[in-house]
């Protein structure tokens, strides 16, 4: 069975030696000294390897049973949640009124990678149900933020997100559920959603869905969607379970992974609903939720890319198969451990050197959301806007690729479930499918966030490239050649995609549409290029001023080395693809495939 | 539920236009007038939509069952055995007296191709005997070919290969397996054999196992090791079934994919065993099975690749969601179909493009064969003994990823089971690892098949493109400046990275084998560019001379091209990262990773 152990070190490295958090001057960062977070990691990290991680298989190999309407969830999964629940974990970045902690974003990320990377089907209970209360908390009334939030904060109730029906995914316009208004001022909920994850389930008092439905007699299309909190039960006035609403689990679908987690057929049959926000505004309440679920389904992708990485290093140490090239590393045994062979070091190298400048850029993202929310920071609001489907779609893509790159360094013990390397891969290829699929997610960047407030956000994010190596060139020459050059070069292909897309995209969309998924992977390269040069600094300071953790620092350079050399120059090639334009990509007419 | 279609105009559009092959000069290859080829590959057209794709799903979803040692094989897939053994189709290239068509291996590999895209895990009962049955035409002894071949040739008994162990796989030599010589000239075969593939099942009645074993008192490691026949049921002399052979199915292993095709801990305890071949030869008898098999594979890697696109294509014709950013494409509809979306596009021009000339690839592979074993010649087994690996690890790791973006496609349903999308993706897990995991094939490619014989034959290929070029080039400049030059550009590439190796890997092989896999894409890129730069030549030539089918060598001109201006760019990034040699690859210590 695999193990993981939570990246606690790694983790309090990004905060404090990259990030230096402290000295943010962000509210709440203050209270974020190194023991402080050192010790909710550590907690955390037990209990995702302790609690969570030895219930990743089970859910896998047992699944949701629906039975007369009831789901059950796979065995152990209800204790975990309730040490998840005790712990305080659930509410850990919630405001204290509702039972939270208040504690940064940040911190909840962090967290949340431990808990995903541990038991990623498990932990999306916990998930969709801070998405949900996370948009209560911006739309809501007082009355149903008392109502709600209290016990959504806990996770005695959990929350869902119902968008998608079975004919519209990514275009909500299609959309059919019907909300008739009531002269109670609630609404009546009809039609039918599906894929809702964690839509019914036996770990919670009361589920509290989060449903788009157009009231009926409204606009046409988008902008005739609104939001509603539909709960399973409904809630007396003081604060008691009342009647069953009408809103039922119709069936569970069967999935290639995740199955631990219960993915439902939800159908309304004249449920009783609450507008959540202003009547056809439900996108912009909805968004809340889905920016939110954004950055933590790229978080998901760098998770498991972790777990899997772990194993793989393991076996990689532990198989015997081969002899080094060069001469016997294990001469006493009857062969070398996996680990020596340059192709088998490839794969680890790739593997480590994503997942731990993917760590530092989630949460380099989670401190612009801090940064936007506790300090009103509209410039930090704009740059993780134009980010967040960069975070989603490459971590995600990359963290994928990763799992399978882990799998294979199993061979055929990868193929058998047995060892849980599939599982790894099946679970991470949800990431780059919900929230958004990973195409939409590079038409969001290339076709609104570049432009969005006039190129103001991209502008700044070049300017911040830029003013890095201004501010850190021309001190140590080896810096300079294995980690400014290259990034200077990835951001130059960065910017020379941007300005194809401005001049060859007023021509014709379809120029920039085109390329819009190596953009998002150009942007991606960038961004973890930026996080290996922020990384390398802080160590080669950390080297100079005599730190006690040499190895780790020399490690970190060594890893960052690799990525600047190896993984950097896949940008030229995704400007190079750019570049083509839509020419041979729309060549064909649709019925000349 | 998905559907497969055999590619078969396609198919003879690369026999009969592309590779010209009854102008081949090989033996056997003058009967395969289109006419002829057209029949055959309609009627393997027929059964692979009609009988053996419809059994997919249901293979997938029942998976195989042991009980009280009988493995019993999927609903409806006895019958259809049947039907497909009834067919010939088992031994189409089979030589005549043990009961087969002795077609070419071209013509197997192109029906081969269909019946693995239509169902991968049934058609692996059949690929298996085939290559079991190789090994002894190859390497037996009249008797044994006599005893074996007819009723392996008619699929009334099928075969496996047996060399893996809990401990070995890739490192034979590693091998436990005792084989003790009887004084009868048989020996007691005794050992624990994994991942066996069709080991035990309910569809033949016999099954030949050729096992590798050790000789009590051989050699150590890899130079002990010698192949037997080791039957389920002894043969008698009159050909009669005997008794049970010492030998069973201990477990069935779960899997991520091809659920349909057993895959067996088989157990060996003092089993009947007869030497096949010489003693302490038996690695050079198993390769007879092992390049045929990794052919086989690489050809699995396109088949799942060719098998996902038609049901994304479909899906992306049919689904409606969004509109054309530059105007609705269907406007009386509420959206327009997927495919009027770029990135859509993108997806399935590189799905389409790498399918038809992976297809391409993996025939005129079939045909060096043909000349090398029909026509003796040496020079064609050397250039397929080079390129091997990289059909078998290039089409299977590009297949895959075609297979992810075909499911990509579906959104959420292609992360559901019902839609079949995540077979695909699951079945098509398994060609990047067996036979050799894909990191093994790149050692292979850059540890031994790029020197081989002095480099005579990458030097071969080397040649064969520039030939190609030299002869067509100063005819067509849009021919040129869109196939010539990138296919020109791309070889200086691979050109470039074997003398980078040559130089480095003399200093240190890690130099070299840092970049193997590497190096195996960027070979596979420039064998795909030529192929695509000869069909671009061939459907050239066919709208010059006025065919009466010009949209379909249109369509392949502009899917050329797309290749061309998309894809084969990637040869630099691999080029790059191969320049940078080990350093950062071996970086780090094993104990610091």
């Amino acid at each position: 069975m695999p193990r993981y152990t939570a990246p606690t070190k790694d983790t309090q490295y990004i905060l404090h030696d990259v990030l230096n958090i402290t000295e943010a001057g962000i509210p709440g960062y203050d209270e974020l000294e190194a023991e402080f977070t050192g010790a909710v990691l550590e907690e955390a990290g037990k209990i995702s390897s302790d609690v969570l991680a030895p219930l990743n298989a089970v859910g896998d190999r047992q699944g949701c049973v629906l039975e007369n309407g009831v789901v059950r969830t796979p065995d152990g999964f209800r204790d975990a949640f309730e040490q998840v629940k005790s712990g305080g974990w659930t509410g850990l970045d919630m405001p204290e009124e509702y039972g939270g902690q208040y504690m940064p974003y940040v911190l909840g990320t962090a967290v949340g990678e431990m808990f995903s990377g541990a038991n990623q089907a498990f932990t999306m209970y916990q998930g969709l149900t801070h998405g949900a209360a996370s948009a209560i908390l911006a739309h809501g009334s007082d009355e149903q933020k008392d109502t709600y939030l209290p016990r959504m904060v806990s996770c005695e109730w959990t929350g869902t997100m119902n968008l998608t029906e079975p004919h519209c995914g990514t275009d909500l316009g299609l959309m059919r559920t019907k909300a008739e208004p009531q002269d109670d001022g609630s609404y009546r909920i009809s039609g039918q959603k599906i894929f809702i994850s964690a839509g019914e389930h036996d770990m919670a008092g009361n589920i509290i869905h989060l449903v788009l439905a157009k009231i009926a007699g409204g606009p046409e299309g988008i902008k005739g969607v609104s939001l509603f909190i539909v709960p399973k039960f409904l809630v007396n006035g003081d604060g008691s379970l009342g009647a069953r609403n009408g809103v039922a689990c119709g069936n569970l679908e069967e999935k290639m992974g995740i199955h631990g987690n219960s993915t439902c057929v939800m159908n309304y049959d004249g449920a009783v609903g609450y507008l959540l926000g202003e009547e056809h505004k439900g996108m912009r309440a909805m968004f809340t939720m889905m920016n939110e679920a954004r950055l933590g389904v790229g978080m998901q992708g760098l998770a498991l890319a972790e777990a899997a990485y772990q194993n793989a290093l393991d076996y990689a140490r532990e198989r015997l198969q081969g002899r080094d090239v060069t001469g016997a590393k294990n001469p006493d045994g009857p062969a070398d451990p996996l680990i020596v062979h340059p192709d088998i070091r490839r794969s680890l190298m790739d593997q480590k050197s994503f997942a731990e400048a993917g760590r530092a850029f989630i949460l380099w993202g989670a401190t612009l959301i801090d940064r936007a929310h506790r300090a009103g920071d509209k410039d930090a609001d704009g740059l993780i806007s134009l980010l967040t489907p960069v975070i989603k779609g490459f971590l995600t893509d990359q963290g994928y690729d990763m799992t399978v790159q882990a799998q294979q360094i199993y061979g055929g013990h990868g193929y058998i479930e047995e060892s849980g390397m599939s599982q790894f891969t099946r679970d991470a290829r949800i990431a780059m499918i919900y929230e958004g699929a990973n195409g939409v997610q590079a038409l969001d960047l290339v076709g609104r966030k570049l432009a969005q407030d006039g190129g103001k956000h991209v502008m700044a994010f070049f300017d911040l490239v830029k003013s890095f190596i201004k501010d850190n060139a021309g001190q140590d020459d080896a810096f300079d050649r294995d980690f400014l050059d290259p990034l200077k070069a990835a951001s130059k292909d960065l910017q020379a995609a941007g300005m194809y897309f401005m001049q060859q995209g007023m021509k014709n969309p379809h120029n920039a549409l085109a390329g819009s998924t190596d953009f998002l992977h150009l942007f991606g390269h960038v961004c973890l290029g930026l996080m290996w040069a922020r990384m390398a600094k802080a160590s080669g300071d950390a080297l100079a001023n005599g730190t006690s953790d040499a190895a780790f620092h020399e490690t970190k350079l060594a890893t960052g080395r690799y990525y600047m050399a190896r993984q950097l120059p896949a940008t030229a090639l995704h400007l190079a693809r750019i570049q083509t334009g839509a020419d041979t990509v729309m060549a064909l007419d649709a019925e000349n495939f």
